[in-house]
Formats: C-alpha cells, sequence, structure tokens
C-alpha cells in the first residue's frame, strides 16, 4: 500500500463524502481511496473466516425496489463483514403497498436509527432523492439508467487487479470494449466515468438504436462492429441483454443480436491472449455470451462477484467514517 | 429517573408479564415501568453505535400475517439493539401456505428454542390465543381491531417527552383528540386505555358511521366536528384512513372525508399554537393529513418512529426479564 | 458420551465429507458422529440463552426453491446458535427470476464467499448437482423424491432419546413403520436407509400406488393394511399427505386415505402402551392425523423440531470442520 493509502482516507482529507451516488464527478484520488479500502480487505476474497468490528452496532438498510440478489446479499456480507447489522426492504410486503412515497419510507427508516441507506430504483436521480431528504449516508445500488457506482468500482477493481496495476490503479494504456445496450445502462455509465478518470480508453459497442452518440468525447469512441473492435481492446466487458425492455421494430432480434454482439468461442480468438471477459451477471448464457467463454480462462466473471464484496465494504466503511457515525 | 424506577421493575414486583398482549387492564404503574425503561434507553433516539448486551442469545420471532414494514422493522431493530437474534416470518412462503395452523406454526416456533413471538394478526385475540398456546413470550404487534399495545405507548411517550411530563408519565390536565376510523381501530383502543390510565381526557372524532358510542365514558367524549374540537385539544392523533375497508354507501367518500376531517393548514390555525400533530403512519398525504401539517413544526411524526424503537426495547426486555429467559 | 465420541468426530478420523447430500452410504460410525455432536448440544432443547462460538465468520445460505418454513428457520437458527451469519434466499425474488441456473447461482453465491449452501429444491439430485459444481459445503434441505437426510437424523435422534438408545445410538430390535405416500417421500427414504444402517426393522405402510415394491429388501417389508402393522410397531412415523401431488383416479380420494390410513384414537389403541408417534409436519390434523393423537402423550411431534436444531448445529459443524473452513 502507498504511503498516502497507508493513511485512512477521511482523517487524511481525501473522503469526504457521506454519500455515494455515482462515480461521475469523483476525482481520480476519491476513486482510489475506495478502491485502495477495498484492496486492504483482499483477505475476504479468499473464504475465511473472520469479521472486523469497524461497524459494529451501525445499522445498514436495503432499500431495494427492484429484484437484485446479487447486488442485494453482497452488500448485506460486506456490512456483516464489518460487524453492521442488516435490514432488508423489499417493494413487496413493505409500506409501499400502502402507497407510501419513497421518501416517506426513507425518512420513516432513518428515524428508526438506521445509519446507511442502500438504494436500488427503477428512477434514475431516486438515490440522488433520498440523500437530499435524510441526513443518514446513502449508497446507490443502481438508479435506473443512471448509475451503479459500486459495480463499477468492482469492475475497475477487477481490471487493476488483472493488469496488476498496483497501488496508483492507473488504467492509462488499457483499452475497454463496453458492449450490448450502453443506452439503458447504468453500469456501462459507471464503468465509462471512472474509467475515464483513471486513464483508460473506452469502446462503446453495440447496435446503432442502443449506443448513443452522445456519450463520445475524449478517449470514448462508439462503434457497431464488435469484430472489428475485439482485436484492440484489453477488456471486453459484455452487458446483460434485457430484451424485456427493448421491444420494437427498431431493434434487433434476439438471433440477429446474438449473431453481432454475441461474445462467441469463434469471436474470442480474435482477441488478444490476455483479454479480460467480464459480466456483470446474472448472463444469459448463448445469447450475450457463451458458456464456454463465460466459464473459459479469460473470464474474470466470479471475480468481479468477489471483488465486489471487498469494494462495498470500502464504500460502506467510508460513508460511515465521513458522516461521522464511526471514526477510527 | 424516579427512585422507584431507577431499579429494575421485575425485581421491585411492578412488572411480572411474560406476555404484553394489550394496554387495557395495565395499571398505571406498569404502564410507567414501560416507558420509564424505554427513556432509559433514550440515546438510541439519536443516531449512535451501540448494542446493549441484555438478550443476547435469545431469539425473537416476527410472526406477521399482515404488511407492516413499519412495526416489523422496529421491533428487528430493537431487538437487535439488545443483541437478541430475529426470525422473520411472514404469511407468504411459510408454512401457512400448506394450511397449517396458527397456533401449529406457533408451537413449532417455540419448538425452536423462540424466546420471544411478536405477533401481528388480521383476527382480535390472535395474540391472546397464541399466550395461551405457548410457554414462550407473546408481543401482540396489532390484531385485528382489537390493540397495538406499543403503538399506543409510544404515542404515550411522544406526548409525555413533548409536554415534558418527566419521570411520572403524568398526562393529567391534556385533552387529546383521536380522529379517524375509530370503530377499526386498534391504535386508537390502546390509545384510549393507556391515555385514560396516564390521567389524559380523550376526544374520539370521526364520522358517526366510524366512532362507535359504546367507547365513551368518564373521561372519554365523542365528536363528529373536528374543527370544534380542534381549539381544545393538546394533541391531535390523525390516524390512517383504510378506504379498502371501510366501503360502502353508508360511509363517506375520499373527498368528503378530506373536506370534514382531514387535518389541513386552515384547520391547524385553529389549534392551541403548542397543538401536537401524531399520525401512527403510513400517512395518506392530503387525505388525512396534508403534507405542510405531516412536515411541520407541531408535527411528531417522525419522533413517534424513533420513540418507537426504545418502547418497543422496554417492551422486549421487560417480558423476557419476567420470563425469566434472562437475569439482570 | 462414549471415549469414542469425547474425541472430535474429524480430528478422529470418522467424519471427513465437507458435503451432507443424503443418509444412503453413511455408515453407522458417521451416523453416529452426528448424532452424538447433536446431542453433545442437547442443552438448546431447553430454552436457554447461550450461543457457540463455533462458526463465527462463517456464513451460511439458504438456498430454497420450495416453501418451507419449519427446515429454512431451523437451519437459521441453528447456524446463529453457532455464530455463523445468515443468508437467506428463495426462488422469488432471486435472480432465477431472470432465468440464471441453480449452478450459477451458487457459483455466484459461493463467490461472495459463502462457507455452506443449504439447499432445498424439487429436483432430485440438484444438492448432489450443486456439490460437484462448488467448494464450499452443500447440506441438502431436501431434493426432489430422493432425500432429507436432516429430517431423518432428527427423527433416528428423537427415536433413540426416547427409547434411551445411549451414545451408541442402536435401534436393534426396534421396527418403525413408515406411513403414508412412501413414492414421493424423500422424509422416507432418509430415515430408510438411517433406520436400515442403526439396525431397526422398517415396514413401509400406505395404499399400493403410494408404496413402491422395489424398496423391499434385508429388514425392510412393505404393507397396505396399517391396522395389522400397528401393534408390532414401537414407533409410528405419519407422513403428509400431498394431494396436490397425487391426484388422479388410480390414488384414493381425502375420504378413503383418511379412512385407511389416518392415525385416529381408535387406531392409537391397537398400538403398543409405550409406541412412539411422529410426523415431520407440517400436519393435515384430521387427514393422516388426528388432533387427538398429535398433542397426546404418545406424541414426539415438536420434540422432533426441537431436535430438529441439534442435529442441524451437529450437521453444520461437521461439514465445517471437514472441509477446513473451521478448525477445533
Amino acid at each position: 500500500m502507498s504511503e498516502a493509502m497507508a493513511t485512512d482516507p477521511v482523517s487524511a482529507g481525501v473522503w469526504d463524502r457521506r454519500h455515494l451516488l455515482g462515480l461521475e464527478g469523483l476525482s481520480a484520488e476519491e476513486l482510489r481511496a475506495l478502491l485502495a479500502t477495498a484492496a486492504g480487505f483482499g483477505e475476504v476474497s479468499r473464504r475465511s473466516v473472520w469479521k472486523r468490528p469497524d461497524l459494529r452496532g451501525c445499522v445498514v438498510a436495503n432499500l431495494f425496489f427492484e429484484d437484485s440478489t446479487r447486488t442485494r446479499t453482497s452488500f448485506a456480507l460486506a456490512a456483516g463483514r464489518l460487524s453492521a447489522d442488516v435490514l432488508d426492504f423489499s417493494s413487496k410486503g413493505s409500506s409501499l403497498s400502502k402507497g407510501e412515497s419513497l421518501v416517506d419510507t426513507a425518512k420513516n427508516i432513518e428515524a428508526m436509527g438506521v445509519d446507511v441507506i442502500v438504494c436500488r430504483h427503477h428512477r434514475s436521480g431516486a438515490s440522488a432523492k433520498l440523500a437530499e431528504a435524510v441526513s443518514c449516508s446513502v449508497i446507490n445500488a443502481g438508479d435506473g439508467r443512471h448509475e451503479h457506482p459500486t459495480q463499477g468500482l468492482l469492475d475497475i477493481f477487477t481490471i487493476a487487479d488483472r493488469f496488476d496495476r498496483g497501488e496508483a490503479f492507473d488504467l492509462t494504456g488499457l483499452r475497454v470494449a463496453i458492449v450490448g445496450d450502453i443506452a439503458h445502462s447504468r453500469v456501462a455509465r459507471s464503468n465509462l466515468h471512472a474509467l475515464r478518470t483513471l486513464g483508460a480508453e473506452v469502446v462503446l459497442v453495440g447496435p446503432p438504436t442502443l449506443v448513443p452518440g452522445g456519450l463520445v468525447r475524449d478517449g470514448v469512441t462508439v462503434s457497431h462492429d464488435l469484430d472489428a473492435v475485439l482485436p484492440e481492446v484489453n477488456v471486453v466487458n459484455m452487458l446483460r441483454v434485457q430484451f424485456e425492455r427493448i421491444t420494437g421494430p427498431a431493434f434487433p432480434s434476439r438471433r440477429e443480436y446474438q449473431k453481432l454482439y454475441g461474445l462467441t468461442e469463434e469471436r474470442l480468438a480474435r482477441t488478444r491472449d490476455d483479454v479480460l471477459v467480464m459480466h456483470p451477471g446474472p448472463m444469459n448464457r448463448g445469447l450475450e455470451i457463451d458458456s464456454v467463454v463465460a466459464d473459459g480462462p479469460r473470464s474474470a466473471i466470479l471475480a468481479q462477484v468477489t471483488h465486489g464484496l471487498a469494494v462495498r465494504m470500502a464504500c460502506l466503511l467510508l460513508v460511515c467514517r465521513a458522516s461521522g457515525v464511526v471514526t477510527t
């Protein structure tokens, strides 16, 4: 760990945010503070029996308005590893079925002494709205098509880990393809912001209807030809296709999509030998990614899940340290 | 804290109930034992990082046959603050879908070593029935239209706190309006019993079809005219309108209800300057209460939620102490 | 406790399985290792306030694809008594609704650092499939009509306890009737294997359509006449009738079933005085068993539930010890 990171980033004045709503606008130093803290929790990536006492007595509430076993569970485990208590809310069986608003629900949760609300919501900006309404910490676990910052961080963490970018998490010289429905993807957005901030170049790949030109800027290009892109990139991040969202005559059929953008074994043969294959899960095997690729030696898909735990521990710890709920 | 309360109420012989099924029939001394114990947990009302070891190793089972995020969560947090483990049952996904009876379910839960069953049920008397069947403790978290004792206690706690009634929780001289569907309200019933026992006067306000005359007695009056009542009361407790329960030609429409019994800003202007506005939540904003009132300076609605935690901790602790599961 | 069992069965080389998928194929020595470990947790059968630190920091995931309050809760409590953390998955609200496969879900759960997956699935062999795919421990909590090993163990534990078979859990000389839909019952199968291994004789009783002749072997007989069997057995284990599974003209109606195979008070009068009546729950009162029998002095039904906790603690501890996640 670098000298800078050996110090706690909150005491060092590097991290002072009580909320984590997105990766857009975070400085490279802030991103590194989160990633280095996660790296310090590295042992969690091996199955091992320990707990840290950092958040003992704190309460973390999972407030999920969309299904998400993976993210919800990962936050619950991360909170547990730090000895926090976890409360689970879901849209079914909650007061929301009685018509209460998001903000009313959150204010009630806060009034019960909750320290962090982890929120997943189908509406872009929902977490930011919560953060304005409550005085406890809010972590965005995915809001509409806006951001999914902890997924972005765990993707970055996985890339830096595999390409051995050390304590600086400097991704300069790496070229990352994000493939799929960019238009509706909060994962793509969070990745994009953090990858650029840490120096990587990004190619957004997908059918014209699903890749908005408005995201092009310095270091970010768009392509509709996956085969042309594959030989030039170090990382391929395959997004989940959500056909339930993108039906209509303007969109490709499943078969067309698979043919043009599915990561098959043949396509993998066109990549660099050290390419890293990622997917945020859950996968549509045989659609955006073939099983032989997903389960093959270039895949970091399960490593992403493991790193997610460390990253979420880091986010929980730093927002609680910044809010003053816990001190070192 | 008074001399009397400084002693543990169980050792002092003031509290010896292993169940809490209702507030009807509790003596003023028993009510004070619960409230003073809650007051002793006062720090919990500020977000702070602590746990008490009192119920370490105990298991509290939430057995909820009706949706109730708020109450269920509050009990779970209260149990956690006392270091108990919490089990969550809900009518969906439980053996009840296989047709098992309430008592069978409860006996099974008890056989697993559970110490307290917290029960919410749509049938009046369900908790009392449970308490007869099992030897562990039972706390009523709302049974039909009968009682909701912890809600009553937290309402009393909030009133005593705001009007600074100190360690005696003596409410003499205060006049409390409970407004709404009194006929179907367990909240109204629990409040009524405890308010009277501690010396407050009660006015039950609502449309004739929803306010049973049978509740009138010494210190309890009925009115159908909210505007006439408002200037004379210290507290206005607005019940949630549950139109799903009270449809029919005999009942007012939403619009009529709002017009006659909604707590609007104009109506609030008719109250005493130090009036306290309460609501058990979740609110129908714009129906029984307007947002400007609910979120205004006279509202104690979020304080109620916070006090609910302390009150439930007190109830859990005292029934466990009385049953002998834990000793001081 | 015998000298042999006083030693930890894992260090002693008696138990080395990281998974518990069924009781078929377990040696008498292995069965005794589990049962003796459970007996060592005996205090849990009285409601008492304690936790053991054995699995502190371990995570147990309940992965249930079928409703089962009883089993799921029992595992959760057992894990908690050993200080493990518990994660609850259910088929609703999980990624499975997004079409992810069982193995993908399990691999993701494992990648989050889970130590034991407790799996209930409607497909026979599901747990074995999981165990091949993951490197963490798997405990089968019921797979199709195959096995339900912890139910078998708790049934054996209850029998050995009531007939005072001591540390050897030797059931020689006991005759056990298992009554009901044997063909579809994983409970029957797990009981059958373990009862035979520990020396008991078994009679499988039920209508011809529901008792497969293929299970007959040394020490196992089949009968369609409950009244003839009753006087000769020490234990009657009444299975739950699941009419939702066994409809069709070949099967008896509810009324016929009750008449021929329901355990009524009259039938109980035909048994030995010291007969033990068991049922895995939840019961169809008035169908396979009458309330006066279920709640009577010969019934061990609630004792089964209590022993289930101790048995599941033993299973969790031994698989974690064998996998090396925890050491003594």
